[in-house]
């Protein structure tokens, strides 16, 4: 007999998994360069070369115990040194190691806050629609309740009225994450001078901060010329969940960090409970390889290249078709209605027919839109291009 | 506000970690080379040849975006697939990949499996002192009671009559551990067939599974003639969880799998609560890189020569002096009582004066005996033994 909780979850398909099943089988049948997936979020641009330059220098000239071996459970010192001093280089921050405890990547960081942050069954955290289904994981996996607020699906920014109304005493943070899985965009200025107007206002009237989770694997990710405002110098009490999987293509080498700064409330306490919620998920360590790797590699840049062409692309060829969708300015998705009124199951089943796989973002918490990851190569967008306007085309001609 | 279950267990510190920190300490003041440090289980014998020389290899011929990409949850068929005809020539069994998932190291595979095998709040898992610390964290991340079996100081072995009587409707799982941390000792076949019969008899009478979860980080790592066991071959309803950290010294690369034969009692359900528990823990996988590793290496043989010297020199020279201890068979610590009537700490505190650093076995539920991991270089060991004699000496003259 085993967990019937899980039994019942676990005969829940997740549509994304699904898509990329169903891509395998139709690869298998018609080719793979025929299969337009545009449903994972795995990075097609390969890693910067200082990366690989890095793998190889430390295994031809470090010891190999040391390069292999047990690290400390926060990561070792000089990793989470260089990570504070690339972050005070960038942030003009005044961070040091002591702020950082490196993690098998964004997920698991995620886990280990909610777990963290748990004070009783009835704590909550907030997410804000569209949001990475993962959340939903992390939050249950602490043991608190999640909180969804409605998306503004004209700008994308945050519905601060609904944002108030789901506040309570028992809110023990809000998840942010931006640049946004899945909307492409990204939080601006105002949108966060505001939350953290409000948020200290809700802290004050109960007592008790309401954290900032800030999410950010995409933080790198960007195609305009704006700023990404740096979540901890808006409000102290954040708490940052980093990833390299995106940005210098790592998704596979579970590569993050969790990181408070000096001015949260009760720093000491924080990092307590971080610390014990890593060994409640069995957090042990980022992996030590990459722990040196990513020591070596903190100021490189991504190379977004391949993703800058493919949104310029798309958001020319979806504004000419018709389609309604969120700027892209960040990340590598764009987020768009299913037109002409139809669910987005209804278009991706349709798009399924022309082999084109675009994920419904109910389980991202926005019926009636869409995820397409243009993580993909050149040429799977632009063979894609026309049957994006071909199944526009057919979903106009049967709603007539 | 955090926490206030971590806050609480996070003043309570590992005396291991405790240790490790006050040997860094002491190295500042009189040098690395003048500690003895014996607290930790972290290889000191370099990872085989043959595991840089694949790195090196993948890192310069293969496609960068899919060795450091995402893999699938459960790891890349090619990796499970050479795991499981590994196993197939070792053990003569018939598994394939789908025996197996891939997770980041033998603790959150534990995780994994407490977290699927937790029917409710009653639910129980047995552990056989002496047994590893981690155990608990792993046990009750899934929801589980932690129960006991006290240990047999005689022969290290299973005290079966304290074992039955600890079994009762709610005990989901027994945790085997062999070659053992901390005792080093092997269970025999002896002990392997009496157990899988009582278990069998009490899942009969209850109507349902217990399982043996079998913890096998060390099942390479062994000194004497005899063959470690093969549980899944005596007992159906086995769980394996296996780490390449021990066997291949890669313990900071987060290398397992947890293994279910396809005789096991509800194999699909297993395999969807199992697969339900990876996404609680955020196991996301083994990470990508070292899956293509493994898949290399999976038929490399550890280097154990470094750990056998250490051992027979100590396994003599306890011997010698007059402690007692159990006969080391395999993994590489030296399990021995306090003489003297001692606790298990007063002697660690003695022996911290020679800056020679044994854990105390509380946290093992072994009271009044000590863990000596000989995992370290044979000059340490060599030098250590007139310590090791001098404080049998100074303990002894104590107690006159």
């Amino acid at each position: 007999m085993v967990s019937p909780t899980l039994l019942a979850s676990g005969g829940k398909r997740s549509p994304i998994r699904e898509l990329s099943e169903y891509a395998a089988v139709q690869a298998a049948k018609i080719g793979r360069e025929n299969v337009f997936d545009f449903s994972l979020g795995n990075p097609s641009t390969p890693p910067p070369p200082e990366v690989d330059r890095a793998i190889l220098d430390i295994i031809q000239t470090e010891d190999p115990v040391s390069v292999h071996g047990y690290s400390s459970n926060i990561g070792m010192d000089s990793c989470r040194q260089a990570i504070a001093e690339s972050c005070n280089r960038r942030f003009n921050r005044s961070l040091t190691k002591d702020n950082f405890m490196l993690v098998t990547g964004a997920s698991t960081g995620l886990h280990i806050i909610s777990v963290a942050l748990n004070l009783s069954p009835d704590s909550e955290i907030i997410v804000i629609a569209p949001y990475f289904p993962g959340y939903r994981a992390a939050i249950q996996c602490g043991g608190n309740k999640m909180v969804v607020v409605p998306p503004d699906t004209e700008h994308f920014q945050i519905e601060f009225e609904a944002l108030e109304r789901a506040i309570n005493a028992n809110t023990q943070a809000v998840i942010i994450n931006s640049p946004n899985n899945p909307s492409g965009t990204i939080y601006n200025e105002a949108t966060i001078k505001r939350l953290a107007e409000l948020l200290e206002r809700k802290s004050r009237e109960f007592g008790h901060a309401v954290y900032i989770i800030c999410d950010e694997p995409y933080r790198e990710l960007v195609y305009t010329e704006e700023t990404v405002p740096y979540i901890p110098a808006y409000y102290r009490n954040t708490i940052v969940c980093y990833s390299y999987s995106k940005s210098l293509s790592l998704a596979g080498e579970r590569v993050g960090y969790i990181m408070t700064d000096n001015d949260i409330d009760d720093f000491k306490d924080v990092w307590t409970a971080l610390k014990g919620g890593a060994g409640i998920v069995a957090n042990v360590c980022m992996p030590t390889l990459f722990q040196k790797v990513i020591e070596r590699c903190v100021d490189v840049k991504p190379n977004i290249a391949d993703y800058a062409y493919n949104r310029d692309l798309l958001l020319k060829e979806f504004k000419d078709i018709g389609y309604r969708f969120a700027e892209p300015r960040g990340a590598f998705y764009l987020f768009f209605q299913a037109p002409f009124g139809m669910t987005g199951m209804e278009f991706s089943e349709l798009a399924k027919k022309y082999n084109v796989l675009v994920v419904p973002a109910d389980g991202f918490g926005c019926p009636g839109w869409l995820r397409l990851s243009y993580c993909v190569s050149r040429s799977t967008v632009e063979r894609a291009l026309p049957l994006l306007r071909a199944i526009y085309q057919e979903a106009g001609a049967a709603a007539r």
